[in-house]
C-alpha cells in the first residue's frame, strides 16, 4: 500500500465529520458560555486599515465574509473579527505585529484552522493574521532527509513532495490536506504515526518565529545536532501561537517505507491488548508504525452508522496493527511470527492481515471513521487524554458506571501505543446532568493517575480552566512570566492557554 | 553482538584518553588563558558552611582533595572551589540553592564530569553541587519502555537495567559508565546512536529542575503524549545548567534489539560517501543504527599507535555502517543487499561485514580510538561541527590546504549519519602561529555554510567567545532574557554559555 492512497480517503472524513458535527446541536457560542471579558484592547481604526493595507496591499486585507476565519472546524467557537489579514512574507507578518504591539491590537494567528480546543479562532475580536500565504517549499535534501517550508505550506504538499525523493514527513493526521505545517508545530501536533517517528520536539530541526514586538528570531537549522546555546525554537513547538507566530520550519523526514501491512484483531480483555501491545514492540519492533485500540462500542458506532463490513466481530476489544519496513517478505514473516505467537498464547483470538492498499483502507476506516460515527447518537463529550497503560481502559468503565443511562454510549479507542485514548461519551442532547456527571470529574481521574488531561489536542481555549489539573502552580506561574516576557502586552492569541 | 560487549571496552578508552590527554602539554589554567575576572559573588564563610552542613550532613560536605571535581576530563579548565556539596535528595538542592540565591553564591552544578567544553567544573571559586547521590532508578515500565531517574544516575547503569526487561536507553556514549542522565540531558547528549533513536529533546519525557531560587518545577512525565501548556521540559535539555539543575528525568526507552551487524568498508571518493549513506537509509532503512566516516589519516592515527589490524587498507575513506534489528536472517539479506548494489555501481570498492561480537568490537575499535590516537601526535586542535553533507569534507581539504607543513596531520571522522564531522588538526605541540591559522577561520567558515559550531558538545566554557557565530544576536539576546528571568542573580553555572 502507499500510504498516500490510504490518505486520500481523509479530506472526506473531516468534510463529514464537519457536516455531522455541525448538526449535532453544540452550542457554538462557547465563548458566551465561558463569559469572556473582551481584553483592554485598543479598537480598529480607520488609521489602521490604511496602514495594514499599506503592508500587505488591498487583495489581502479581508473585511466580509469573515465566518470562515472566526468559526472552528468544531463550531464550538465562534470570534467576532472584522479583519483577517494575509502577509505574503516573514517581513510583512514583522510589520503588522510591530504595529500591532505598539497600538495594542489583539492578533490571532491562524493556519488551516483544523485545531479541536478552539485554539485558532478569534474569542473576540482579534485580528486574524492567516499564515496561508506562506506556503512555500523552500528545500528538500534526499540525502539527509532535511525538509524546510514557510509555515502556511499544507502538511499533504510538503509530504507529497518528499514523497517524491523517497522521503516522508514524520507526521499524519486526519486533517493532512488542510492543516499547514506551521499549525502543526505550534500545537506540537500528534497524530497516528509518533509511535513510529516520534513527536515534533524530536524531529523538528529549526524554526523562524516572529515575536509579539516583530523581532524576527531566526532559529532555522539543517541539522540534526546544534548544542550552541539554549534550544529556544521549543518554545515555539506547542505554545499555540501566544509566545510567537511561527514562519518558517525545518525537520527531518524520514525514509519511505517500501511496504506496509495492517492486521485487524479480536481479543477477549484488556489485559489481552496489553499483552499483545508488548509483543507488537517485541516480534515487530522496528517496523510497527500504529498501534491502535477500539473497543466494542467504537467499532460498534462507525460499522453501523456508516454501513461497513468488519472483518471479525462479537469481541470486547480490537486492535489494529500496521507496519511499515523496507521488506515485505521479511516484514510479513515477523508480523506471522507476532500473530502465531498471539494466538497460541490465546491472547489474540482471531484476526485478519493484509497488505493489499484497498482492504487496508478498509481496516483503516473502521478506526478512523469512528469519532465521525460518534456524534451521530447527537451529543458527544470528547475527551483526548494520555493514562497509564495499566489504567487506560478503566476509566471508560468507570464512566460507564457514572453515567448509567444517561449516555447513549461510553466508548475508548486511540493511539494505545503512545498511551493517548479518546474517550468518548455519547447521548441524545446535551444536558447539564450528564455535564455534571462527567465533569470536572474526568479531569480529576486523569490526574489522580497523573495522566495528562490533553495528550495530543492542545489547551487552546476550550482548555484553559482544566490546565491545571496537568500543570503544578510552579509550572503555571512559570509559563505566565514566559508569556509576559516574550508578549508583555500579550497580543498573541489571547483568551488561550492561560487563563 | 550485545551492545554491552561492545560498550566494555570503553571504560578504559576513556581513562587511556584521559592520561594520554594530560601528557600532551595541553594549558590546564585555560581560564587565565582567558582572562576571566570573577563575578561579584559573596565570598564563602563558615556560617555557610554551618548552614550546608545542616543540609547534607559532615559527610557529604567536602573540603579537602578537590582536584577531582576542579578539573574537568579533558584537564583544559581548572577551577579553584572550595567546597563541594552532595545532596541525596530534590529538597536538598532545592535548599542549598535558595540559600546560596539569597547569599548570593556562585554555584557550579556537576554529573560525572565528562564534558568536553569546561562546563562541568568551577572557573573560579563556585561551590561544585554534585549530583553523584541523586543515583536511584525510580522505575522502567517494560511494556511502555519508559524509565525514570534520578538526575545521578549513571548511564550505564539505567541501560544494564533496561536491558533487563529487553529495552536499551536511546543514548550511547563513550563515556556510559561514568556520564550522569542529568548531565546528559543537561549538555543534550547526542553520540553513536542519535541517527536511530534521535535526540534528546524527542526521547525526555519529562524532567524535575531546580531553579535558582529553590523553587522545584515538576515537569516529569509518564508519557509521549502531553499537549498541556508550555513544553517548559525543553528549557533545561542542553541550557548546560545555567537555568536550573536537574535532579530527575523521565524518558522513553527503545525495544532491545535482537541482531547487530557491522561493516567496514573502503571507497575512493567524497562523492561515493554520500552515495553511499543515500543508499544505506534506502535499503537498510528501519534497521540502521550507525553510519560513520573515517577518512585515510584518521584510520592510519588508529592503526599505528594501538597497533590495531583494519581488514582493508588504501582507501581515502572508510564507512562504518551498523544495523540493528530484531531479526538476523533478514537484517544479514537487508545489508547483503545494500553492499552488492553498492559494489555493482563501483561505489564501494572493499569491505566486510561480520554480526560476530568480538569481529565486531575491533571494527568499531578502529573508529573509536581515533579521537585517542590523535591526540598521541602532541598537540591537536579538536572542532565538534555540524556541515551540510555536500560541504562535509571540503573543510578537511581546506584546512590542509591552510595550515600545510605547521600540522602533522589534519583529518576528519564522525557521525556522517547526522552531519556531524570531528575535525582535528595535529602538531607536534601548541603554537600561536597554527591556532592563529585555524580559528576563528574555522568557525567562520562553518557559520558561512550556516553550520553548527558545536554539535553535540555544547558551549560550556571553552566554546561561549564563539556562540555568535552560530547563533544570531537576536536569539543571544533572547537567551539573556530567559537567563535573568529564571536565574536573576545568575548564580547558576557561571561563565559558562553566555559571555
Amino acid at each position: 500500500m502507499s500510504a498516500t492512497g490510504l490518505l486520500k480517503l481523509r479530506p472526506n472524513v473531516v468534510k463529514s465529520f464537519f457536516r455531522t458535527y455541525k448538526a449535532s446541536g453544540i452550542p457554538e457560542l462557547t465563548q458566551v458560555r465561558h463569559n469572556v471579558k473582551r481584553g483592554n484592547y485598543a479598537t480598529l481604526e480607520g488609521k489602521d486599515i490604511a496602514f495594514f493595507e499599506s503592508i500587505v496591499g488591498k487583495n489581502h486585507l479581508v473585511q466580509d465574509d469573515l465566518q470562515g476565519y472566526n468559526v472552528d472546524f468544531m463550531r464550538s467557537v465562534r470570534g467576532s473579527s472584522q479583519l483577517v489579514l494575509r502577509p505574503s512574507s516573514t517581513q510583512e507578518v514583522s510589520a503588522i505585529l510591530k504595529y500591532c504591539n505598539e497600538r495594542k491590537l489583539a492578533v490571532c494567528p491562524q493556519g488551516g484552522n483544523t485545531g479541536l480546543v478552539g485554539g485558532s479562532v478569534p474569542v473576540c475580536d482579534e485580528i486574524v493574521l492567516s499564515l496561508a500565504r506562506l506556503d512555500k517549499i523552500l528545500h528538500i535534501d534526499e540525502i539527509t532527509g532535511i525538509a524546510a517550508c514557510e509555515a502556511g505550506c499544507i502538511l499533504e504538499n510538503l509530504d507529497l513532495k518528499a514523497r517524491e525523493l523517497g522521503l516522508v514527513v514524520p507526521l499524519d493526521l486526519g486533517a493532512k490536506s488542510s492543516c499547514h505545517i506551521g499549525g502543526n508545530v505550534s500545537t506540537n501536533a500528534g497524530g497516528l504515526r509518533v509511535l513510529r517517528y516520534g513527536n515534533l520536539h524530536g524531529s523538528v530541526l529549526g524554526v523562524e518565529a516572529v515575536l509579539a514586538n516583530g523581532d524576527v528570531l531566526d532559529l532555522m537549522s539543517d541539522f540534526k545536532k546544534d548544542n550552541t546555546g539554549y534550544h529556544l525554537k521549543h518554545l515555539f513547538i506547542g505554545s499555540e501561537g501566544t509566545l510567537g507566530v511561527v514562519t518558517k520550519v525545518s525537520m527531518l523526514c524520514a525514509p519511505q517505507s517500501q511496504a506496509q501491512h495492517v492486521a485487524f484483531l479480536g481479543l477477549s480483555s484488556f489485559d489481552d491488548v496489553l499483552k499483545t501491545f508488548r509483543d507488537s514492540r517485541q516480534f515487530l519492533g522496528e517496523i510497527l508504525s500504529s498501534c491502535e485500540l477500539i473497543d466494542a462500542n467504537s467499532l460498534d458506532a462507525s460499522v453501523n452508522h456508516f454501513k461497513l463490513n468488519s472483518p471479525i466481530e462479537g469481541y470486547p476489544f480490537y486492535m489494529l496493527i500496521e507496519t511499515s519496513g523496507s521488506n515485505a517478505e521479511h516484514d510479513m514473516e515477523k508480523f506471522n511470527r507476532f500473530l502465531e505467537n498471539g494466538m497460541e498464547k490465546g491472547q489474540i483470538i482471531d484476526g485478519t492481515i493484509t497488505g493489499e492498499v484497498g482492504k487496508m483502507q478498509e481496516i483503516w476506516k473502521l478506526r478512523e471513521l469512528v469519532p465521525v460515527a460518534l456524534i451521530e447518537d447527537g451529543f458527544c463529550f470528547k475527551y483526548d487524554i494520555s493514562l497509564p497503560l495499566r489504567e487506560f481502559y478503566h476509566i471508560v468503565e468507570v464512566m460507564q458506571e457514572r453515567v448509567g443511562n444517561l449516555a447513549t454510549r461510553v466508548c475508548g479507542y486511540g493511539h494505545l501505543g503512545d498511551s493517548n485514548l479518546h474517550l468518548n461519551i455519547c447521548c441524545q442532547e446535551f444536558t447539564q446532568e450528564i455535564y455534571k456527571c462527567i465533569e470536572p470529574f474526568v479531569y480529576e481521574y486523569t490526574s489522580q493517575v497523573k495522566g495528562s488531561i490533553s495528550a495530543e489536542h492542545g489547551i487552546g481555549f476550550l482548555k484553559k480552566n482544566y490546565l491545571k489539573y496537568s500543570k503544578s502552580p510552579a509550572a503555571i506561574s512559570k509559563m505566565r512570566e514566559l508569556k509576559q516576557l516574550l508578549d508583555p502586552n500579550s497580543i498573541l492569541n489571547p483568551y488561550k492557554v492561560l487563563n
